[in-house]
C-alpha cells in the first residue's frame, strides 16, 4: 500500500502532463514513458489531474481510466497526489475517495471560485473536510491567478490548526514570497500549529528564494525535474551557492515555460524532444505552436545546452 | 422526432432547475412534477443543464441519466435545448452529439473562459462548429458576467453569416439593451444576414424593453413562467400596456430572484411552494436559506398575491 | 457649522450627479437647480464626488471649485458627505481634510483596489484612520462590483470596534441582503459594538427588504428621491404595506436606472426632464443616448405616470 | 526643442521611478541623481508618470511640478514620454497638451478600463486621437494585466492604419510573444501599414525572444538599464549569443523585480543601493520591505556580482 501524504513531504512532486496522440486520444504508451522519465529523475512524488494535466478537458471515463493506469504504472515507486478540485462538493468527494481507493497518497484541492472572504474559504474547506473524513490527506492548492480566491496566511493557519488532515500547502500565489514566510513563521503559541509541508509552484521560478524562506520542495511540471531535484538537495545540504549556480543555468527555460497557457504547449514539446512523450499535442481549446515557436524552443534548448557544457555538466 | 431548434423560435424557453432530495440525490419524482408544471404553463421549450441547473455539480453519470429521463418525461411535448458548454472541445462535442441522439432540439454553448478578443471568440466557435458539423442547431449563450468573455455585435453577426447552424442568441449581457438593438438592427447588405432568434435571460428583468427592441422571447428560469408567457403573447398582439401592467405586478419577485447565487435558492424555494418540486435544496457549495430568508420569501409572495388580487387575477 | 455625520444618520442621502453643459464644462446654474431640487424632496443629506458623480473625470481644480460651490449652495441645509477614495493615501487625506474644512459632514471611502483579504483591508483602513485622525467621520463604501474588494461582515465589525470615527456603512455589495443582516445582527458581547448607520445603494432596488433587515436609509442617486424618502418614512412608521405599495410603482424606473454605466446617462436624462438640470450630457468616455433610448425613457416615464395616476398620486 | 517620438524609436526607454523622502514628499535631489544615473547608462529615452512611477499616488500639483522639473533636468538629452492615461478624456487631453508644451516627445496612453471589445477600444482611441489632434505622437500601452482591456493585433493594426500619430506599441501583454509576432508580421497589402516602434515591458523578462521577434527595444524600469542597452546593441549587431550570455547573468534580478507590487519596492531599494536615489520609500498604500526582504535583496545582488565577476565584467 502506498505511503500516505504527510507533513514530512519534501523534494519534487512533478505535476504530470497528460500525453495525447494526433487524434486527441490519450497516448498510453507515452504515459508509460513519461512516468518512467519522471521517476528516473529521482522525483519524490507525482501529481496528476492538476490544471497542467488538462484534466478539465478529459471526460470522466477517460479520467478514471487514466488515473487507474497511472497508479499501476507508478506501482508504488513514488506517492501520487490526485487533483480533485470540483465545482460540486459531491463530485469532489466521490473522486477523492475513488482516488484513494486506487492508491493515491492524498488529494489536492483548490477552493471553488466565487469565495470572497477568509470566512467563506474557511467554511468551504470545513464542509469539504467533514465530507472527506479524517482519513484523506489534503494538499491546499493556493493558485489565485486561476481561482481568483485569495486566502490570508492567518486563515490558512486556522485551517491547519482545526483539521489534521491538511498536511500540505501548494504555494502558487504570485508574488507570494511574503505569504510563504508569513505561513512558515506564524506565531505558534502553545505549539498548537503543526509544521506542514510547503511545496512551491509557478514553474519553480522563485525556487531558490522560496527554499530559503522555508519551502520543502516544489510541485510543478517543469520539463527538467532533475534540476529541481538537485537544487533542493544542494539546498538541504546547505550548499546554497551550488543550488543557485545550477538553478541559474535553467532560468531562461523556467521563464519560457512560465508563460501561462502557451507555456504548457512549450513544455509538452520540450518533454517530447527529451523523449518522454511521443507527441506534444494539447487538447482543444489550447495553444498550438507555430513554426517560429518551434525554432524558438530549439534555440532556447541550445542556449541551455551551451550553458551546461560551459560548466562541464 | 423532436422539432429542431430554428431561427423561428419564440416564446418562453424555461431553464429548468434540477431538483435534489434531502440527501443531495436527484429527486426524479420532482423531475416529473417540475416538467409537468412547466409545460402546463404553456412554455415554448425547455433548457436543461444550464448554469441554473447546477450542471457543474452533477457527475457525468447523473447528467446522462438526468438528460435521458428528462427527454422521456417531456416526450416531445416541447423542444429541449441542452447546455453543453465545456472547457474541452472533445467533451463538448461528445455531449452535444449524445444530447441530439437523446432527442434534443439543439444545444446551447457559452464561450470557454479566457477568450479575450473577437478574433479569439470567432476562432473558438469556428472550431466548435466544424467539430459539431452542420446538423446540430446552436444557441450562443452570451453571459459575460459568468464567462468574462465579451463578444461584439459585429463579431456575433459575423458568426451568423458564416455558420448556418447558429440559430439563436441567448441574450444575457447586462446592461445589454444597446447590444440587443445592435444585433437585431445590424446593416444587412445584400440580405446576407439571417434573422436569428433572440431570447433574453437575466430573469426577464428587462423583458418589456427587450421585446420592444426585437427580442423573440425569454430563456430564463423565473419561477412564474406563466407571466413571461402572457407578457410575450400580449406583446406579440400589440398590447404593450397590458404586457407591462402584467409584468410590473411581478417585478419585486423578478428582482428578488435576480440576486446571483442566492437567487437560485430562493427560486427553488418558490418552485417548492408552488408545488413544482418537493424539496428546495441546492447542492453544495451553494446558498442555504436562513429562517429570515424564508420569512422574506413568504412576504414577497404575499406581496405578489395582493397585487394580483387587486387587479382581479 | 455643519452637523457631523454620526451613527444616527438615517433617511435618504442622495448621491448627486455632476451637471455638465454641451461643451463638457460644469454647468453651475444646473448645480444650483439640482441642489434645490434634491433638498426640496426632503432628503436627509447629499453625497458628492462619488462614482456616480463622474468625479474621476474631473480635474483637481474643477473638483475643488465644484465642492466649494456645492457647500455654499447647500449652505448647511443638509449635511454633505464627500467621496474621497484615492489610489494614494496622501491624496486621500489631503482631500478629506480640505473637504471637512469646506464644511463637509464626513467623508466616504472605498478600499483601494488590489486588497485581497480581510487582513489587507483592515490594515489599509487602520492606516487611513491613523492618517485622518479621530475628528473626521467616515462612511465605508462597500461596492465590490466596482472595487473588486470583498470585506467580510466580521472584518467590518472589527473596524467598527477599533475605530470610533467609522460611523456609517454604505451597503452596495450585491447580492448583499445576508451581509446586511450579518453586520446588523452581529453578536455584541459586553456591548462593545456600536450600532452604526447603514445606508443602501444599488439604486435602492432592494430597499424594502433592506429596511426590514435593519437598514437606516438609502444613499443612492435614484432620480425620484421623494419616493425613497416616503418609503423610508412609511417604514419607520411601521406602515410596511404602504411602503411597498409606493415602492412597487417605481420599480421599472429603479431597474432601468440600475443598468451599470448606461444607467447614469438615463438618470441624468430623467433629471433633465424633471427640470433638475439643463443638460443630460455625461463626460467622455461615457454612454450616449440613442434616439431609441430617448423614446424608451419617455415610455418608461409614461408608464410611471400612469401607475401614479391609477393610485391617485 | 525636443525630438518628437516617432516610428524609428529604439533602444531603452527607462520608466522612471519617483523618489520620495522619509516624510513621503518628492525628493528632488534624488530626482537629479536618478535622471543622471539613467542617462549615464546610455538609455535612449525616459518615460515618466507611468504605473511604476506611482503617478496615481501623486497630487496634480505634484505631478505638474515633478514633470516640469524632470524636463528641465533632462534638458533635451533624451526624449521624454509622459504617461497620461486617465479615466476622463478631458483630463487626458489637458495633461497631454501641457506635457507637450513642457517639452515631452510624446505621450503614452493605456485604454480606460471597462472596454470590452475591439470595437469599443477602437472607438475610444478614435475619440482620443480626435481630441488630441495629429500633432501629439502617441504610444499605445498594452498592459491588460492592469487594465483588463485586451486588444487584438488586428484591431491595433487598424488603429495604426487610421491614425498617423500612433507611432509606438508598448508591448506588455503576457504571455504575448505570439501577439508581438502577429503585430509585426501583419499582412501589409498595398503597403498601407506603417512599421511602428515596438518596445517591450514586463521588466524585460522575455527581451531576447522579443528582439528576435521584431521588437525595437524595451520600455521598462529594470534597475540595471545598462544591461538592457547592451543586450539590444548586441542584438542589433547580430551578436545574438553575446546578447543572451549577458542577459542570462541578470535573469535572477529580472525575475525578482518582476513580482507585481512588491517588485517596485525591491527595484527602488536596488536603485538606492546603486546610488541612484537616496531613499527607497514607496508611497502608501504600497509594499514595505521586511528585514528578511533586505537580506534577500543583498543576497540576490551578491549572486549577480559573482556572476559578473566570473565572466570578468
Amino acid at each position: 500500500m502506498a505511503k500516505r501524504l504527510s507533513e514530512d513531504a519534501q523534494g519534487v512532486y512533478t505535476i504530470s502532463a497528460t500525453p495525447f496522440d494526433d487524434t486527441g486520444l490519450i497516448d498510453y504508451k507515452s504515459v508509460d514513458s513519461l512516468v518512467d522519465f519522471y521517476i528516473n529523475k529521482n522525483i519524490a512524488g507525482l501529481t496528476i489531474l492538476g490544471m497542467m494535466g488538462e484534466a478539465t478537458k478529459m471526460s470522466v471515463e477517460e479520467t478514471e481510466i487514466f488515473m487507474t493506469y497511472m497508479m499501476k504504472r507508478v506501482n508504488g515507486r513514488v506517492p501520487v497526489v490526485v487533483g480533485v478540485s470540483d465545482p460540486g462538493t459531491n463530485n469532489l468527494v466521490l473522486v477523492a475517495k475513488s482516488s484513494m481507493d486506487a492508491g493515491a497518497a492524498g488529494v489536492m484541492i483548490a477552493p471553488v471560485s466565487g469565495l470572497r472572504t477568509d470566512d467563506a474559504i474557511y467554511n468551504y474547506f470545513e464542509q469539504i473536510f467533514e465530507a472527506l473524513g479524517t482519513g484523506i490527506p489534503v494538499c491546499y492548492q493556493d493558485y489565485p491567478q486561476s481561482t481568483n480566491v485569495f486566502i490570508s496566511s492567518n486563515c490558512f493557519n486556522r485551517l491547519v490548526r482545526d483539521f489534521d488532515q491538511l498536511v500540505m500547502f501548494k504555494h502558487e500565489d504570485c508574488p507570494g514570497l511574503g505569504k510563504l514566510s508569513s505561513i512558515r513563521n506564524a506565531p505558534n503559541k502553545d505549539d498548537t500549529l503543526r509544521r506542514i509541508s510547503i511545496l512551491v509552484g509557478n514553474g519553480g521560478i522563485y525556487l531558490p528564494e522560496e527554499l530559503s524562506r522555508g519551502a520543502d520542495g516544489a510541485m510543478t511540471g517543469f520539463a527538467f525535474p532533475e534540476m529541481l531535484v538537485e537544487v533542493i538537495n544542494f539546498h538541504k545540504a546547505g550548499k546554497i551557492t551550488e543550488a543557485e549556480d545550477l538553478f541559474d543555468l535553467y532560468t531562461p527555460v523556467v521563464c519560457y515555460e512560465q508563460q501561462i497557457g502557451y507555456g504548457l504547449a512549450a513544455r509538452k514539446e520540450i518533454l517530447r524532444r527529451r523523449g518522454a512523450i511521443a507527441n506534444s499535442a494539447t487538447r482543444a481549446p489550447g495553444p498550438k505552436l507555430s513554426a517560429f515557436d518551434h525554432e524558438e524552443i530549439s534555440h532556447i534548448l541550445t542556449r541551455l545546452e551551451n550553458r551546461l557544457r560551459e560548466v562541464g555538466r
